[in-house]
């Protein structure tokens, strides 16, 4: 209906698109898989961890910002709706209730590296195409990467 | 499992944790409406509603933070998982794509019209048995009733 | 002719919006007599008081905004007119001309203490229709007890 | 009563302390003008008005100051009384209730040109007779004039 | 001697002086116990635990000064004497020397757990005559449980 | 004459200096033509895209120093002079006078559109001999992409 | 077309419209001036006056806007587009390609030199007509002969 | 049972273990003292000293926490809890109630200089083996002594 | 020896360089004056007084250099060694040793009397020359006059 | 032993890992002679330089610090231990002692265009098989480059 | 060559260095050491120790940035090149690769033992002929003791 | 007549107070001389020297400060008056007008070295009686020592 018109051919929108839509989806989930367990995580090291998920927190709600505006200035309309995230994240569903801290830990580095499979593939298919949102992925792919190792680090028994 | 000792009685629990439960869904939904409008909002009020928007992102997402830990400082574990948010939130589903500005501002009157009505029944079952609880709905529902007056103001015809 | 929709229902609309609306023109007078008394007083505590006084304009002006815009938020139109607050304030007319310390004491003692008995029955009165209204009332009268007491504590002889 | 002593000759006083109490005036109802029209705008440009005034209450706050403690340290008693400034303004009533934004705009615009007429004449006055106080009134006559432009601007058709 | 006249009627001061008086030393002590600590926690948990005890004494102290100037504002002395303290406290008294991170958990646990009960009775006893006075336990008491679910959730073994 | 030696090979520096020195030219006019309508709207939008339009000025200031300090780094001498801004500038004459809002973005919307398309060559020109320049340019597209959608979004009618 | 009302009469807009223009012209220039000195300067003294430069870009931008906008502010509409100030400048042209340290310091003295002989003038022209004008000439004259001081002050030889 | 190994010799460690402890009671009572008389001063200048009362309470407990921890650092536990404080201060009872200002400044004196003795004492003891304690009671008694000199010179009739 | 050129025509500089260099000893023995004070201060109102004097101290600090790079701007060197300001100040010599509250607020009265009245003649002699300088007069004579009602409110008995 | 899992495959991990722990020791010995220099520098520019070197000194902790923890991120373990930064940094040894500006200057222009060549390799050899490695020099020769030109430019004679 | 001509006589001077010259060694390898164990350390106590370790750096760092100066203000060329830092360090070389928490614990605290004995040396040695230099050891004796008991009480079993 | 009483005994008092008002008088007239050349320096080397100059102003002022404020503390009335500083300072008279930076340099390079010897004689003499006086006069030597460096680097011919 109402077009936002695209500095972008019409042929690479759609690679692009998709990408920034699926990207969308997984920061939005992991913001929230992260507050679930923050609020949720119990044991020794609860403090420690209940600090270290706001800092995930936090980089999932910027980038989530990050991406949806880039669809936006391509002229694509961003969908992170709560109905739309639930449906197609790409994070396993978390578990129910109060959390130990190792479980905690391992919840984290499994939607970790579950998003950054995905934000890799998305950074290789735009790259082709438009290297400005190439670059965005590139520098969720690093945050993420840093934020995986330190909860793995945590985990070394 | 693990348990959170309470300093509430038990019989009181079971209502301060429904109504605790319940605004954290209903909060976490309004902060990915307010941000879906602000990503997708076009019109000659774009800028401003734009801003107004993240205003209501930060009001939600704060008292979302306060009411989870609430639950969790009575030892009741708070749920605020992608799926629960989307089959027990109090808002309505946005509709999808590019929005008008006067559309996207009678969405958030809606929807704060909506989140206010349930957080005054949650202040009145709340404040017979626990102050404290009943306390943090107030400053909810005070919030929430200016941002609901602001956009009112808005789309005065 | 342009109308705000309020959350509350009608029949306790009218009892806090008369509360708000007195309240209002008391806090703004009250923050022009402080001015007043900031700009005229002379005496060995000039400095002390001076300051001290610019507290009370700060805290006036601050109430005066959140009682306003609570209005506001309910859909009742403030008032806060020269004339309308020159009208219908509780505080007694101030002297004119310079003012030694002590009686410029004196002066907020008398103003702060006549807007504290009639804050304390509007946190009475709205206690019972809108915890929102009530708990403003609540922090505007604690604030200003405490500037009460310090000026008392300033003219113990 | 109370004498603080002038560094003026007695003959420019009177002309200087007039100049300098009806400026008291006229700022102290604005900012109590701007903030009615505050708290009172509705309209689809509500936010960026309502925003807008608060800078123009900041200007007549800060200037209604300056202006008072000029009069202060000339040694004259400055009257910033809510009777004083309800008799003497030089601003018309502004209407009661909700205010469009349009005639808001206008509104502001009527005041600020009624009060910038004035203090060119106060500029003038006291040109002649002490340059730091007309460098005060060339001050805030440049700062209305600006709001000046900005509201006309805003309501240009 | 000197009197602070009170804003509240004598009835009702009793009361509230001694809910009042209560917190005080209950809070001071409680500063006390969480510095003795965070000087003498040992073991695996050590820099965490220090640094969250000193939240602890950051509520407690702030907390301790609200408390005291609300019994000064309603023309009660306060006493927050060493010998009082020590005297009247509700908490327990803490073990000498170095404490194992376990136990300076549990420590803390007991303390904050003991204060709660007797805030929580102090809210309800000042609810009846001054809704002033009960704002300030309800914001104690709920931050203070927040504590107490920080440190019960360290424990959970 | 005096020389500041490169780490780039000679047949890669005309490359990069081409494209260096047309978005310096660009940018310093971006930064001009934006200033000149901050200065010049008039219309109901007026405040909000006078804000708006100094954000694009911050944008453009910042990243023209940017590339003419990259093209000193690699020792070649940038040109901002006016004169040569004059001269090779890719936006169009901006129209004399005030400019209606409408008509105001109408002329950010075009002059954006006309820069992004020149960087994205540049982006590509220079991705192939200096992934240093170019990712600077990534950075000012991407930014500027972000304007274009804004002000786009703002005409939607 | 759109007019913006003065509050000072015809007869005087004229004198005080073109000083303004020119003061605008010359203002921008000499941003444009230092920054590409600040660029291309090159010697023993190259951060010491490419520091030193950046201070003379940021008092040239911050006036030309306060010039600007109080043309703009007496209904005159000001124009910095790049023709006009390159057809209209007072600075002559800047050499081209890198400069050395001295010849660096000369062209700023000489391009204050030439630009404040101007203000002089403009502040004499509008001091007859309007001060609050004339104020903003004053202030930018004493600042630009500060630094046409510190310039000389390098150059001693 | 838990043994911090430390740096220094056996032998010297009873000396300088005796005076830490010491300092760190009189320090933690300092504190108090300040506190109590925040509270409980009346009289003309009762802003004045309030406030100054708040910086010793600063210094107080700042120096009580570096004290302490240089306990901890040698490997002597510090013993800071109400009981010890109460038993073996340095400082007499503070008055009951109200104070006259002349007798909080009195009171402030008279514990300022008990502990300033006491502490030189510990300087010189600590001198003789561990410079850096005796650097600390060097920074302790420089600032005690400059709070020494404030209240005797706010008490010279 | 080493000359600055002056953009002011000769005849003039003679009157405006004698202006700016008593004003520049008057102001640096004022912060010595102000700052004599603020440590030999004794009396009630010690605190109170020690705190004012420090803000003269800076805004006579401020002002000297102000006033000495306005002559170094005009290519006057400024003289503020000691030897000449304590051959030229118009100030006189304040009495040595501790001074009674009521007689350090006399001195300043008589201090800042004695400079307003030199600065007001300086306002005038080169108001008729250079406006620049006039201003910086003005500035001076503005905040003086200020700190001058200020210590005469003190004294008012 | 303890091993962080890596989001890269085995193949490229070798060539990223050579390149990551290259530059880590480069960056590291750069930190160390712009610090030696900074400390030795003596001449006519000595407070200029000494300023300027700081920042390489900022530059390099502050992306040795990144390539160390990215390395870590991707399962390597960095190696920035004394005896492996002499053994095997990229720059040559700086000369003992005391150093001429001039030569200070030198060192600085050469250790930086060592450390680029060496980056810009390491650039080329990751961009082929991990981009979020590779755009991390992308920033570090850009940064390093900027401070080549400066220091090259302070040298031209 | 170029000599900085010192405030010590000559026959203290090579004490004075030679006690500068190691704790300038031994500061910027206990950096490096700390910056190493930073990236290296794994374990459940990853983030706290992770955190610690940036204090240490950051001391070390600051310290050995005032030792180094302090010896060029006696004219003492200072040498932290990293040879001369590799050949003569007190503490002992890191063991490569990951390090389990605790060991990286017990890494810290033998680094910290050997530097604070090697500095109570200095510390006495310098005390005879340089109160100056000996008062910058006491510093950092007391600031390092503080993290070796830190990382003791962390290791507590 | 006032007297603020000592906690030195009296024969250490005289000791101390000579010390002190020495170091007063030098350290006024150092912030003077610093000034004097701050506003008189020319020659190439102008801004870093200008900006150096006010570091050596900050440091003599705040250490005057602290000088003046230990007599005090002690009651010993100190004496900053400008004939006391004229009549007893240590540093030579400065030259009148222009300095070129060459011998701006060594003006501060004499100045620096007289007041270092003076102050390490202090240091010496206090050291005996008091040590906390003595304390402050190595951290004055300390700060002048390098302030004493950098000049003398600066010119290294």
């Amino acid at each position: 209906m109402y077009t936002v018109k695209s500095t972008l051919p019409d042929e690479t929108l759609k690679v692009v698109g998709e990408a920034l839509q699926g990207a969308l989806v997984d920061l939005v989930d992991l913001s929230l898989v992260a507050k679930q367990t923050h609020w949720n995580v119990v044991g020794p090291r609860f403090r420690s961890i209940h600090l270290q998920l706001d800092e995930v927190v936090d980089s999932a709600r910027s980038y989530s910002d990050i991406v949806a505006e880039r669809a936006s200035a391509l002229g694509i309309s961003p969908d992170g709706r709560v109905g739309t995230v639930a449906g197609s994240t790409g994070i396993a569903t978390t578990a129910e209730g109060w959390q130990r801290d190792t479980d905690a830990v391992a919840t984290l580095v499994a939607a970790l590296s579950a998003v950054v499979a995905r934000m890799r593939e998305r950074m290789t298919a735009t790259g082709e195409v438009d290297s400005v949102t190439e670059d965005i992925f590139i520098q969720v792919t690093g945050d993420l990467e840093k934020h995986h190792w330190m909860f793995q680090a945590e985990n070394v028994g």
